[in-house]
């Protein structure tokens, strides 16, 4: 593989909510997505999930309380914890999970995108 | 856990080439690190290595090739690939990679650190 620019990934597209596979690390993908709004309410029986915020602010709301990230911030959501994405601004997140990993959890519906790969 | 700010996990150690983690994905940790000089050569038979480099500018020398790596882009060593990271000016990166992993692989020597943890 070549170094990966991340900022030069994101350039790539534009939808919002569809995760894009950037580097794997053994069975594990590196994503980036795009989110604006506010996902649906969806947990992973099997897995943490990674989010770095690289641009704008994500909120991710757990049945607790929430957390906020800016850039540089990043949060580990515990395997089998409810938890919504939103997003006021659009915003840049990398994501790190088990490959094949979904990204509605137990949740499915309109928002489930497969992932595809930009490198 | 909480939101983990990257900018100020660093700003809680000085020591180069002594990772610390700040974050755990099921098995995996990620870790911080500042580097400055040249490291040793190594590999790491059973496991991919994530390098995302946060400040300054990262050489991952390899045998057939050298990558250089600014803020925002990522590389992923490869297991098993032989490597030298090494660093003109200070220099820090995010590292992801299978809890247990030592930093100078098969080439253990005076560079061995073990991972404390800042969260």
């Amino acid at each position: 593989m070549d170094a990966v620019n991340i900022a030069s990934m994101l350039a790539r597209f534009s939808e919002h909510w569809a995760p894009r596979k950037i580097a794997g690390i053994n069975d594990y993908d590196v994503k980036v997505v795009k989110l604006q709004g506010e996902f649906t309410w969806h947990s992973h029986a099997d897995t943490d999930e990674f989010f770095l915020v690289i641009d704008g602010q994500l909120t991710i709301r757990m049945r607790d309380r929430e957390i906020v990230l800016a850039p540089g911030e990043l949060y580990v959501v515990a395997r089998g914890a409810e938890h919504c994405p939103s997003a006021d601004v659009e915003t840049a997140v990398l994501l790190i999970e088990p490959r094949g990993v979904v990204n509605t959890g137990d949740a499915g519906g309109d928002l489930t995108a497969e992932v595809q790969s930009l490198t």
